[in-house]
């Protein structure tokens, strides 16, 4: 639903949220949670405006609005995002409001909130919310096809795939947020010699994968499955999602029960949540081909196929060792978008109930790799290397076919639309450190 | 590591516990999660013992030990089993000591805590602990070889079996204890007509899976892999666990990331954790036969060799809603144990963090199903009906190919040995529920 807070022409008496190029104008508003940079307790919550952050503790304490908005402002105030996206879309719009009328260019609650606002710069940031299940569904097609022609030459797309939104349980303990550094992890790989023996060390083809990952909302409870129009209305927001992955580990340990060592080693999402209602103007319709079957009953809508789908431009971004000893920037090495998803967002949510599974305040859906239909748009090194028989070549004329030690790769995303304001989730980085020596025995 | 606390002569003050056929001697000392029955705020901790619980608040605060065992105590005063599972073996074993004595007869301690017990008829038990993560292995091989062989007939099991222990995440949210009643889960089907297309429904191939649930201690730091020694002492404790599956569902979702929705509608664990102190005396030599591959260095280890597998004996009963109508008593439906498991609790926990995954005290690992290595040993009843072909008969001349809505599966697990007391597990019952209509569009 479009309204007055997207108005492209609305600015902040926040300055640095008018800049043309911030992620966090105030058409955006953001959630994420923050303690001051070095430490100490106490997390809170809060919001990103520009290059400043809103302490919705201090906001409480100004007791600016009515009881029933400071009732909702308690939780958040606690530091507890769950609670307040157990609430549901209602009160997401309603503080949406009220967040949007207090930080706009005249307000009256300008002076009150001066001295709420924290620079972005003197604060760490941790996962925004309590984590119950982390899932990662598969809707990346064009992922999907070209990964399945490297595992499974003859049968790249299995026959399920354009029926079932594909997805499994993922690990929660190893998620971490932007900034994130992790040891290249150690594992199984069968040597290509026939019949001879595993052999356990250091990844040899470690990788990234470019994803969204959706934070549910309100959720549904068990035995009780969620319509579409639920689950378009259910989910909080979004944010970027790095599934790592040790290629070599994943080919040998797969069969039949699927990833597990190959991507529990971590896992890293970007911390500012963009709430569904921040991505309203960036809606489009989602059409399959004529070609393909059109989706059961319980995963379907006119409102899905008619906005379903999220105008999300994707990148990824790698720098080198290297090239952050001299100085240099990361470099691009894809573009995609999120609206060539297979899927939509509110399918994963509708599918994943549909058995009665209960999905809680805070849970993370992994949306898939986002690969898009061209040359040079996969969103892993498998894709762009041919499951690593072809280096790519950066500007400095390193080259890679899987990740190396001391590599950050960086995602992003932004919306940029004719008519709405550019707004973008914040940088997902993430460091691989050398492999750490295994246990002694 | 056997002490006077597994002495087959020791004898409680608490009578019921010496009742030859409890489950929960003096020898054992489970512990649980509970609050009085009909809800009401407040879960405790507290360490079954015949039919009574011992309610860890009250006995913590009878003061009866000194300033350190009185800070271990302090956790479990407050509710909070995770906490305790941190602190490691050392804590574990001091704790059982202090309870085994002042439990035993004679025990100059009894007056001070007979307060302390409530009867467990009157008594409400909840999951044990806060669980993080849910990781379902699959170390039965008498069962993958018989699943095997239904979903993939020229190739039963698959070459990585003997070197890898399989295995995948699970569902948290769903997780419930012994009495757990759950809606047959609706989902999409293939119908065998070879291009027809998917259906959505209720599953008809409904099955329960006999699995233990293994209960993470202290845990490790991501990037920190244990060593086998590390894991052969840190995992806190068993329980028995469901891992109701929905066969229909599974073959048509589970390629190629394995299963998902067949699995997360609901899963059953027994509420005492049955701690790895006692179940010390029922260890047994864990052997392969000569011309298997033998375990990788870092899944092996002298100690796994010689007694990390443990003698538990397993069964499945059930009872229909016929049968309870008529107070026909759970029918025994097979027999199997935990000694036949091709890969050990150690192994379990030291492969899943050798690629640095950080294991979390209160994280909860399955064992897979267990079958036997005969006929009509079937951890399942797709093993036991082969994939539904051959229908059981019962005792009552009702016949089950699967599940039907009304049964309630009951698991059991026992260790018996000569020259050890009998230790038991409590019941781990769930009830199929008709499903219900899914959500209106």
């Amino acid at each position: 639903m479009i309204d007055h807070t997207h108005d492209p022409a609305l600015t902040s008496w926040v300055a640095s949220a008018n800049e043309p190029h911030t992620d966090f104008p105030i058409q955006n508003l953001p959630f994420g949670r923050f303690r001051p940079a070095g430490g100490g307790k106490g997390w809170r919550i809060g919001v990103a405006i520009g290059d400043q952050v809103l302490d919705l503790r201090l906001v409480m304490e100004e007791e600016l609005w009515g009881q029933g908005e400071q009732r909702v402002m308690q939780w958040l105030a606690e530091g507890e995002l769950n609670a307040f996206m157990a609430l549901g879309g209602d009160a997401r719009r309603k503080l949406r409001h009220l967040l949007s009328d207090a930080l706009r260019e005249g307000s009256r609650q300008e002076a009150a909130l001066r001295h709420c606002l924290r620079p972005q710069a003197d604060i760490e940031l941790g996962l925004p919310c309590h984590i119950g299940d982390y899932t990662d569904f598969y809707t990346g097609i064009h992922h999907a096809t070209a990964v399945g022609k490297l595992f499974r030459p003859d049968n790249p797309l299995l026959p399920n795939y354009k029926w079932v939104p594909i997805g499994y349980h993922g690990r929660v303990s190893s998620l971490g947020v932007s900034g994130q550094r992790f040891h290249r992890p150690l594992g199984q790989t069968q040597p290509p010699a026939p019949d001879a023996s595993p052999v356990f060390g250091p990844s040899q083809r470690l990788d990234y994968e470019l994803e969204l990952g959706v934070f549910v909302g309100a959720g549904n409870p068990l035995g009780r499955p969620m319509s579409m129009a639920q689950a378009e209305n259910d989910w909080f927001g979004m944010v970027l999602l790095n599934d790592w992955s040790a290629r070599d580990l994943q080919a040998w340990e797969y069969q039949p029960l699927g990833p597990f060592l190959a991507k529990n080693f971590a896992t890293t999402i970007s911390p500012w949540i963009v709430t569904q209602e921040a991505l309203a103007p960036f809606r489009a319709p989602h059409q399959r081909p004529a070609s393909d079957p059109q989706p059961l009953a319980h995963l379907d809508s006119p409102a899905n196929r008619e906005a379903g789908a999220l105008d999300i431009t994707l990148e990824v971004l790698l720098q080198t060792a290297r090239m952050r000893s001299e100085g240099v920037a990361p470099e691009r090495l894809m573009r995609s978008n999120f609206r060539d998803a297979y899927w939509t967002v509110a399918q994963m949510l509708a599918h994943h109930s549909s058995n009665g599974c209960n999905l809680q305040p805070g849970d993370l859906l992994g949306s898939g790799t986002q690969s898009g239909p061209e040359v040079g748009q996969g969103g892993s090194l498998l894709e762009l290397t041919q499951g690593g028989k072809q280096a790519i070549t950066l500007a400095n004329g390193e080259t890679r076919r899987f990740l190396e030690d001391g590599d950050t790769v960086l995602l992003r995303a932004v919306c940029e639309r004719p008519g709405a304001r550019r707004i973008g989730f914040g940088p997902c980085a993430g460091t691989v450190l050398p492999a750490v020596e295994g246990p002694r025995h």
